[in-house]
C-alpha cells in the first residue's frame, strides 16, 4: 500500500519478483484493491500457484502520519501486519515502498533490536567505479554516539561480506579529511574504536572517496550519510542535465548526443536506484528492506532480492555473531 | 609560496590577474624564487609599472606542518607575512593555494574574529544547474553550535549580497530532511534561530537540493558542508569517467563521444573549481581566500578576483553590520 505508485508498481514488482526470483510472496494490504492491482500487473496466475498469496490489512499509514505515533495507533495497517508476521516467522522478510520512519518505527517496536545493538541504521549500495559499496546510516540517526558508529561498521561488514560477497571488506570512516586527526568529536572517537574491532578498517574516508570505491562500507551518522547520498544524486541529475544542455546548443553536439545514448544508458544503469534495492534496516531482529519511494516494479524486484538474499544468507545471526564478537572492544553505550 | 604547483602556477596567475583585473598584486615569498616564477611567467613589466611587488619572506609552511603551531612559530613564513601586511594596511586581502589551516590560523592570529563572531567559516562558491551558490562551512568547524551556524548565514548573506548581486539571498539549512521536525540537535536548534535573523530563509535543504538551486546560501556545520562538496566533487568524476568508460563500448558511441566534445567541455566549466575561486574565509577581520592546493593560473586569478570584489565591496564591514543586527536574535554563544 506504501510508495508513490502504490499499489501498482509495488504489486507488479512483487509478481516480477515471484516470477523471476525463487521467492513467495505475500501481499500485505487492502485485499480488493490488491487483487485488482495484481489482476491489472497479470499476477493471478501466480496467485492460483500459490507462488503468492494476499493478506489482508485494514489500515494504511500515510507519508504524513507522524511515523513511530501511526506505527503505535495502527496495528491493523499493511506495515504492522507486514512486520507482524514476519516476527510469527510466517514470512522470513519485509520491503516497503512506504513511510521509511514507520517501517523503522514498526519494526523496532514488533521485531526489537538485536541485541546489544544500540542503533538500527539504514544501510544502501552506492554506485562505484569498480561496482558498488555499501553506506551507512543514511538517515535512522541524526544524532549518533561513537559506539553506535562502531556498531554500524560491524553490521555492514556483515551485510557487505553476504551480499557484496567480499571476504574482508574494507571499512571506512566518513570524515572532512582522510587524517586520523580529522573528524568531528564524534567519528574522531569512533575512529579508535574501529581501530579495536578486527575489521578491515581502512581509516578515514572523504566524499570524494565513496565514488572512488576506496571502502566497501562507509560508516557515517545518518545525517551526514543521509546528506552525502543525497548530494550524490542531486549532482548526477546535475550532470545529465548540463550535458543535456549543453548538447542541445548545436547540430554535430545534437547528432553526438544521439549517438551517444546507448552510453548515457549504460552510465544510467550503473548509476540508478533501481538496480540496488533501496535501504536495509540493520540491527532490527528481521530483515527489512525499505525501497525508494518512487520505486517502480523493477526498483522494488531489486528490493526483493536483497531481502531474499539477506533472509537466505542468515544476515540476523551474521549481524548477532559480529556485534557478540566485538563486545570486548566497544565500551557499554 | 603555497599550493601544489608553487611557485609557477601561484605567480602565473598574479601576472594574469595584474595583467586582466583591476588590482596591484603583492608577491609574498622567498624573493630568488619569486622573482624567477615571475620572469618565467613574463610578468617582468608588470614589475616595472608597479602593477605587481614582491615582499620577501624567509619561511615557508609546509603543508604536513601543524596548522596552529606553524602558523605561531613561523612569523617570517610567506603566509604569516601575507596576513601581516594586511593587518598593516599595506594590502587588502590575501589569496593562498597554501596550507589552508595553517592559512586558517595565521589570519586569526594576526587578524583576529570580526566582534561577536564565534567562529569564521570558509564559504565556496558551488555550481547549480541555474548558475552558483555559496555553501559554508566547508571545513573549518567540524563541530558546531546552533549559534555559529546562525551566523554563518548571516556572513553567507553578506557574501552573496556582494558577489552574486542578489538583494535577498534565499537562505537554507542544510539537513537530512525539508521538514522542520529534520535534522541533528544542532540543526533543529539552528533553525529555530534562522528563522529570527531577519533573512529569506527557506528552511531546510537536502543534499540534492544544492545543486538544483533551491537556496543561494547552504549552511552547513563544517563536517556535513566538507563531506557535501567533496561528494559532489567525486560523484562529478565518476559520471564523467562511467561517459568515458561506456562511450569506449562501440565506434558510434566513440564518434558520438567526439561531437559532443564542446559540450562536455561546457559541462566541465560550468562545473570547474577554477571558475569559482575556492574558498574564502568569513569571519575574520580580513578578506582571505583560500584558492585549492592543485590551483592552476586561471584558479588564482578567480581566487583574486573574488579578494578583490570582496575587498572593494566592504565585505568586512557588510559583515559586522549583518552581525551587529543579528545579535538581538541570537542567545550569547
Amino acid at each position: 500500500m506504501g510508495g508513490d505508485h502504490a499499489p501498482a508498481e509495488p504489486v507488479a514488482g512483487a509478481v516480477l519478483s515471484a516470477s523471476e526470483l525463487d521467492v513467495e510472496i505475500t501481499l500485505v494490504g487492502q485485499e480488493p484493491i490488491v487483487r485488482a492491482a495484481l489482476t491489472a500487473a497479470g499476477g493471478d496466475s501466480l496467485l492460483a500457484s500459490g507462488r503468492l498469496s494476499i493478506v489482508h490489512a485494514d489500515d494504511v499509514i500515510a507519508m504524513d502520519e507522524h511515523a513511530a505515533s501511526a506505527a503505535r495507533s495502527k496495528p491493523n495497517s499493511s506495515l504492522v501486519v507486514a512486520t507482524t508476521i514476519v516476527k510469527e516467522g510466517r514470512t522470513d522478510a519485509i520491503v516497503t515502498a512506504g513511510h521509511s520512519g514507520a517501517a523503522m518505527a514498526a519494526a523496532l517496536f514488533t521485531l526489537g533490536r538485536i541485541r546489544s545493538v544500540e542503533r538500527p541504521a539504514l544501510a544502501t549500495y552506492f554506485p562505484t567505479i569498480g561496482g558498488r559499496c555499501i553506506v551507512l546510516d543514511i538517515g535512522a540517526n541524526a544524532d549518533c554516539r561513537p559506539t553506535y558508529l562502531a556498531q554500524f561498521a560491524v553490521m555492514g561488514d556483515a551485510f557487505a561480506r553476504l551480499t557484496l560477497g567480499l571476504d574482508q571488506p574494507r571499512i571506512g570512516l566518513l570524515s572532512n579529511g582522510e587524517e586520523e586527526s580529522k573528524g568531528n568529536q564524534v567519528t574522531r572517537e569512533a575512529h579508535q574504536l574501529l581501530r579495536g574491532l578486527g575489521l578491515h578498517f581502512v581509516g578515514n574516508v572523504e566524499g570524494k572517496d565513496i565514488p572512488a570505491g576506496i571502502a566497501d562500507v562507509v560508516v557515517s551518522d545518518g545525517f551526514s550519510g543521509n546528506v552525502a547520498i543525497k548530494m550524490a544524486e542531486g549532482m548526477a541529475k546535475l550532470c545529465f542535465d548540463l550535458v543535456r544542455r549543453e548538447a542541445s546548443r548545436s547540430l554535430p553536439t545534437k547528432l553526438g548526443g544521439l549517438l551517444m545514448r546507448p552510453a548515457f544508458r549504460g552510465v544510467r544503469k550503473h548509476l540508478d536506484y533501481e538496480e540496488y534495492g533501496g535501504a536495509i534496516l540493520l540491527g532490527v531482529d528481521g530483515v527489512v528492506v525499505v525501497a525508494h519511494g518512487r520505486s517502480n516494479a523493477r526498483a522494488i524486484r531489486s528490493a526483493v532480492r536483497v531481502a531474499a538474499q539477506c533472509a537466505a544468507g542468515g544476515i540476523i545471526d551474521r549481524i548477532r555473531d559480529g556485534i557478540q564478537s566485538s563486545l570486548s572492544a566497544l565500551p557499554r553505550g
